[in-house]
């Protein structure tokens, strides 16, 4: 019997996450630019969370679509990383990232965006469902409704790959 | 001459900083659980961008007090790193730290608080003056009235040590 | 005066890249099994080496898309991450990636696979000209006619969303 | 019935720790010197040593106070951490922790200095009575007494907080 | 009784094993180049990977001789390291690396060499025979002789030190 | 004109350097035991500093030799590195390494030992002499022999092999 409390629906708001951090020469490239790989691991982890709240269950990470790295960020920039839930789909979610750039005395810029797909997972590893999403300001409805349209062109790309 | 527009007092709210995690295990002890050096690591970060925040300039850690690590942290477990300005004296900050641990299904429980002090230094790393503090809430008066407390404590203590 | 050595074309041979990792626990999520962000990190690393290779310049990486987790890999395992350069266009390049995973006396099962983008860029940060890819093998012409599916599909994806 | 080879006191001597370290760009700050929260890692580790030493059993980090970060030190500098139990109290041990550096063809500077408290747990996680201390040389006993004053001052400032 | 398929000599060629790095600066020394302690873990992995080929057990790391470095890496560097069986010797296997590096545009220079000795382990830990090798390129011959040449030295040394 | 004051003999004794660290989740490799290329890193820079103390002068790692993993360190060890200059020749200097291995309340062991080759190098990066090394006790000019022996071994084999 699934757990009633668990599928009623809920807002974005409840499930948003954010998270900082500043980049040290650990976290740096070859060139003394935060490394894509180091970042995808940052968001991956806030991604998650937001996953966590919404689903209030174990998740697993099953697909990353759509990672623009638009600006570099030199070591010592603060990071602002942001996910919220933009649509679930029965035991999946569409997490929407979107990470910005700042240090002291500077405007802040956006550096990266993504998409990730996490499933909810029971004990024993199977899927579960997960509570629908309440999009409530124009932007979360915009969220949802490009989810859905993310998830077709993905399907389309599917039947359309040799 | 001192740039009039930093010393205008801001506000606790306008620096605040909350992050998130993920404890994995390299985050962890040969116990299993949390790697204190680690959370002090994650936790210098967040105090470093709250004092960005509010002084607007480049700063360094002096002193670290007070760091209670009040339950052990399992791997798997989410954490919530909250720092915000207590008060500033001068060119110096008192930054308080909590952070709360939960799991999905479970409550959130606070795992750890402390005291972090940073300076803000301009490019020659000199001491620089950064704005007062405008406590708004019945909390962070309290936390306020308490940085001088704890401010005092530490001079008295001085005197005391042989 | 563009180098014109760099822009024959060259095959998908030329540039392949493969390597190997185990997973030890610092590279695993709090279930056990490898992290999803540091296998990004890994194959980011392949991938800009097959791109080195295709380019013989500087490059960075513009975009990720379709990360598939197919299978999780426990600590143990025994990674082969492999790229090769599918398509290029101009001064970017999509890098295909797959990563298999086995352990002594079990068989080897394929457990994610990607695409990420790079662009050759010059000493002043400019994008630059990069050689033509020549597929030569079934699977190779094949990678080479689906990236053009992808980044059309792409392309009319960003018409599409709201 | 409690151990009573292990309530035996013990010489401040017999467990103290000495450690050392290269500062590597993985350990530094986004201004290039060792980052506060790593070398806190490291002092973290050189004192639970300490505290294993004296008490022969598991430890837990109980508090850290009094963090003063005195001088930055750069990329490429010897760290040298020194770790001993200023004194025991019933089950917990405050550990002192100083922190020198140099580099090939310089003098060494104290750039640090700590007191962490460890209480020494049984397998159920329980508090374990541990030895007394005996100093032995002057600065042994002023570090003994200090230890005290420390103490009932951390307990009178919980009285003022508000 | 011995497991009669895993005793049937295997070539070189199907346990070679090949991988790739980028230097980046958390791997790298205080002069900002490649430090060789990661260098060393590097090849341990994949030592490690082509031992696992060869014999299909699991397999622990016995000794490290003759590790060469023959010349700096700066970070930026892409590093190939190459690992295969030189020897078997019962339950023992010396395996070969060598390790090059390059840049886009430049060309790929020896920067180490070493050789590592594993022994395949059972479910209990205790030794396993391993397959016989069968060198058979000329350079294969020459590193099967010399790991005997190797081996004999290693024994004689044990009598001549005091 | 050679520096006269760093020509003049030291003793072993001066530049003896000993370290600690407690093995971690995040050092062990995938069977939970302290990761053999994590160890070669921390004996790498205790040896670098001991080298460091003898030449005061930079350094850099030539070759390492006979390192033997003498037993598994498992999860929650503590490590005591100890390294001293055995012999120097000319510009090169051979430092001995010992591992020993405890937890609280069981004995110590000794876990891996290994010989490291460091030549000291002025600001261009050219050799430059080192003191002679005077051993003082029994097992120092016992080390100090060895090293020859060592050494000479090394030069013959050189020419052994094929």
């Amino acid at each position: 019997m699934p757990n009633k409390d668990k599928i009623e629906a809920k807002t974005v708001q409840e499930s948003m996450v954010e998270s900082t951090d500043i980049v040290h020469p650990s976290d740096s490239n070859s060139y003394g630019f935060l490394f894509g790989g180091h970042l995808v691991s940052l968001m991956d982890k806030v991604a998650c969370t937001a996953a966590f709240k919404h689903s209030e269950s174990k998740v697993t990470t099953v697909s990353i679509d759509g990672i623009h790295f638009l600006r570099p960020a030199p070591v010592g920039t603060v990071l602002t990383i942001r996910a919220s839930v933009n649509r679930s789909f029965n035991s999946s979610m569409e997490i929407g990232l979107s990470v910005s750039a700042w240090k002291p005395g500077q405007k802040s810029e956006a550096i990266c965006r993504a998409y990730m797909t996490f499933v909810a997972i029971d004990d024993q590893g199977l899927p579960q469902k997960v509570p629908a999403i309440i999009p409530e300001t124009p932007d979360q409805i915009r969220r949802y409704n490009n989810a859905e349209i993310r998830r077709k062109t993905r399907l389309e790309l599917k039947e359309k790959l040799l």
